[in-house]
């Protein structure tokens, strides 16, 4: 069968850093299709100065009946002075099937403490624990004598390429995902968290974008990374192109069951050099779900879509002195920060849905990628196809 | 010049019917442009049965610099058996810079009384106490022994037309829609609430559309009405085509105010026979999001994008006697129900746009109807017009 | 009857000005009731710098059966700055059984644009409509360009006393409450929107107190005015003395409707002169609930405790220039500034309580002031009673 | 030092199984402390039919430096049937500086599916994640075809007493308060999650109580179980009289840190046999705010104030067939409800207080539990004892 020869040989090994092979791989706009607005130079959420990401990728074989394909990812808002100094955030649940922990203390405290890690549904936990124990190892609590005791984690379900019940995830991994996180271009496809991801029934994963946006002739950047694991195939939309209803082959739902809906999820982190207030990043991490809609989401009832936004401005202010001075755009002024949220978002996805590559998994599951050349032969007909 | 001279003739009265003209009108399918789904009969929010519309249109002069472009919606969800039993209810506010009275109590009980009423910014008030007024005036009090002492009134502003500080919108004009509501074909565009409404920088105002879905072989209609008053020309998108990006003449803001951004609002009213309970409602709610993003919403600051969902199943159980039985559909099953939501949502919107027409108002401003052939010839451009 | 021979006579006329004879009433704490804490030196909300009070009182007949004893409230965070400046804002719904317009702004802004206004259940319209047209009058709108377009108003039901039905509040009812409102001392009671209001089925309505805290050596105030209108007798709790289940006579629906539950609402309004963000004012305005506890409030199903609170501080911060600079509190330092305004929560009801007198009003209703000798023996039972 | 003779022996060993020695202890209103409403014949969370509870305490040195007094609690809505159906449940956060995962889909979807389960800040992720290992080992998943994914796991902090960065409690630890879950009495103070917990300044940990309410005749309970380690000595009140005030000695901050706030949590679970929906369980669990609130509470920064409640009642109605039934108390009736549920929390808190043993833990730390002739003799100064 065409689609199993087409599947890449599965790497029995974990790897820990970024594959080269993902980085050099088209993305997105490389295959002509067209997004609005200015991304920056990495078009990347490390756009934003002092994001980090580092990654864990498990693909190997624990033995017959138990394929791992799943990893963690972890986004640290100011790279190593996350140790130290919070960000204000907000988040969103679009539809809550799923998990993002800590986020009754980013409601109340309006701050994020420590780094956003995302990975499978069945290791949430793990990961947990271990990024207060990677903390503890870190030395001293920060200014305010605190540990990171409510660690965000947040995750989407691998369960049809993974062995997700065998829990494969170790506190190491988490660990080595947050000691190897760096600054430049972030791995995208089957990489870290997103290993075993599927969206729109094609192989997908992590993706990420970013946009320059100007307020008030102050530039400032806007990056999103997605965890993308959502969608049946007839909904999706690329550049307003009707994709979804073009591509009718390589379905994955079809192979194992044709009546199955929107079970995936997808998580969406928002980070921001703009200096906003918390309750204005809540309402950054809301239009995550409108460059999500714009990709044909529907928000299934399986799926957890949910979206955590902060901002690296306001270094000081949220050490949480008695008192405290910060700076923010105000509320009339957010228009262009809204509309380059949406923008890196639908770009984000369709980003991890090109670096995605063929995986096969559990019980011979297998999800392909989808196909470059039609893509770009679908584009092309519907009068959307950026020339190069 | 040519816009000015497509300008209709201002009608100096207040019309409370729907205006034939506007009926007889081409809706958005009717011009070719593609949408996903089944549509009911009407392809309105009355599909759903029990559920009435009526109108107060007023279009007229107050004198020199007091020009009238306003109006008053109102959806009883139960028609004239609102006045006894209450519906299941949901609401969610994407932005919320605007206003809908009543949603705490909706948040808290779980259910809707009395009718849901658009108007204009400046006239909630008085259409609020002229709900419960009304109800005052029918007779005695509902079976749980209230009147609606907490009626749902919502806006969007048509200040740009409408002489909305001069507060046009009287009692009278409010118990009038409430009046004359009645199933069947709903009037759109320059209609009701929102006759003086823009979105996208084109005239707008009220639209209507529904879907029929199957849930485990039971069909289930939805119905939506919006109030579009919302968003800046460029994302614009119709049917996934960049049309914003396309018809860039004819501006609204362009021609006063080059730098305003989204300022408008949407009202996005759901009305189902799908039995649903309470927490489902605000599922469904979420959803007309979605239906909004795809047509290039970026929800902007300046913009109140309100929307509220019933259920029209589950008469007897909303009476709130000591004990109540209810039946609703598995969240395991809502997916159709959710995408009948957004797709009905997407097109609405479309149909307020497509039956609006050309008006002037307050000083001296005017917005100009999306022209239909330009509209056609775009489509095709992209491949997405389709066949009659 | 011994308690119909109590009752005052009823004026009939509308009082615009804060009664005399209720400011020189005792208050609470006059009575030798305990409360912990230091208040301010009026112990109300107008301790906090700049804040005004007006009120309209409405004690009238307009004919056989329409007996009007209702009111207007109106406070001003800012006095007559309010028309140029805004505060940061948050509010809560504990029971969403009642109405505030404008929350979805404040949610969405984290700012409180113009007045708050109490009164009754059926004048919510009116009151709203009117602060937007007395607005207008001042002239120019504010810095950002805008009108008070979605005004907070916030009702308790009156209508066992008052001839709700009767939409007896107009228009300049509440605009002489805006244009009266100043500093000092506030009316207590039975005056403005809480004429009407009865508490632990005792006569009840507006009541204030404020406390002074320190954090991190600056003092900072604390004020809170209530419009109270919620509870039965057996929960009521003073200073933690189970008074209601002592004083048995008196009660209000023993007399219409023995098994009537608590249906009736408070309004709770805190202002602050220390310096928080938007989400920390939402924090505060949760803690208004922890307050009315102590007093006994089970938060029934009919009652509408929902409250906001504002702060005065970062006054050039919310007129929305495009970059802003504010002021806060961090996080770990809010805990006397959580306490005081419990401890003003609970003083301010009681204070309500206090002032309020005997009431007659509509269908040969009454409602009975909890009667102080008593009150005061009951205290000194449990040692609770502290000496003058 | 006298407090330091009074100090229980260390037990070094973990006990699984409710410690005999707190069962036979006295509760609250065995010292004669008054409390409204009737409780059950268990006072207990277990008088809801099909509520289990088991827990796993461990107390023991893990070597120099290493004290281990923690635990960890487990709550089986319908016992062993909760493996095959889910509950209707919602949750509120008064201050949400604490962790409960799951929470997203319980508002999503308005159900819980599994335990609750509490246990330490630390060990949220290694109990969560055995939790889904534990339910895969039961065999087959639910009826849905689900396994229990996204469990709900819930926390106070206890690294005053416990080395709480040693992560002592085990996947085998979690698993066997599962395992050993039963109905009848419930141990109180220093047993499972609550094992180290500290309130207002006195040890404290698992409390438990319930009520009897009645609704058009039908009796339904209300249980009530809490994890306590909230508060500051001077806010302390039981059944209304300020004991904080009057007991000073024997304060834990006052020892280390005077300055020190509120820098504990209270976890509460409301279960009840009444049929409520979603919407409306969230109604209950904020009702556990206000039970909170009478004895002290101000909702300190540092306190994470999570509850979460869910109802028995409707099992059918909750394994997610694509059409379902239930029954469920109009909200008009539902006063005795929050009433019997602000009661039993209030009763809950003081019998953690009460059941609590002196405890010595972490760097010389110890905490005293309340001295019960000391109590006794404060309440009967304040004509509170009740007779025995």
């Amino acid at each position: 069968m065409r689609m199993l020869n087409a599947l890449l040989a599965v790497t029995l090994v974990a790897v820990t850093a970024s594959p080269l092979a993902a980085a050099e791989a088209p993305r997105a706009r490389d295959l002509g299709i067209p997004f609005d607005g200015n991304p920056g130079p990495l078009n990347a959420i490390t756009d934003v100065a002092g994001v980090t990401v580092g990654e864990t990728t498990l693909i190997s074989s624990a033995g017959p009946g138990h394929e791992v394909r799943t990893g963690v990812t972890a986004i640290l808002p100011r790279g190593r002075d996350t140790l130290q100094s919070n960000v204000f955030a907000g988040w969103f649940a679009l539809n809550g099937n799923g998990e993002m922990t800590g986020t009754t203390w980013i409601d109340e405290s309006g701050q994020l403490e420590g780094p956003v890690m995302l990975t499978n549904t069945h290791s949430v936990g793990v990961v947990r624990d271990a990024v207060i124990a990677w903390r503890i190892r870190q030395g001293k609590p920060d200014a305010s004598g605190y540990w990171w005791s409510l660690p965000v984690v947040a995750e989407t379900y691998d369960g049809y390429l993974n062995d997700v019940n065998g829990f494969h995830v170790t506190p190491e991994n988490a660990m080595a995902a947050l000691d190897g996180a760096h600054g430049g271009a972030v791995g995208e496809g089957n990489v870290g968290g997103g290993t075993g991801m599927i969206c729109h029934e094609f192989k997908c994963g992590t993706g990420t974008a970013s946009r320059i946006v100007t307020v008030d002739k102050h530039a400032y950047t806007i990056g999103v990374l997605v965890q993308a694991n959502y969608g049946i195939r007839d909904t999706l939309r690329i550049a307003g192109v009707p994709v979804g209803q073009e591509i009718r082959q390589h379905r994955v739902w079809h192979l194992t069951d044709p009546e199955r809906g929107d079970t995936g999820s997808i998580i969406i982190v928002v980070g921001t050099d703009a200096p906003l207030l918390p309750h204005q990043m809540k309402r950054l991490a809301k239009r995550a779900a409108l460059g999500l809609a714009r990709n044909g989401s529907f928000a299934g009832n399986g799926s957890g879509d949910i979206f955590i936004a902060f901002s690296t401005a306001n270094a000081g202010a949220v050490e949480d002195a008695p008192l405290n001075t910060a700076t923010f755009i105000g509320n009339d002024s957010m228009d262009e920060v809204f509309l380059g949220t949406v923008e890196a978002t639908e770009e984000a996805i369709i980003n991890a849905m090109v670096a995605a590559r063929d995986l096969h998994g559990q019980d011979g599951h297998y999800a392909i990628a989808i196909p470059h050349d039609e893509l770009r032969a679908i584009l092309r007909r519907y009068n959307r196809l950026k020339a190069p």
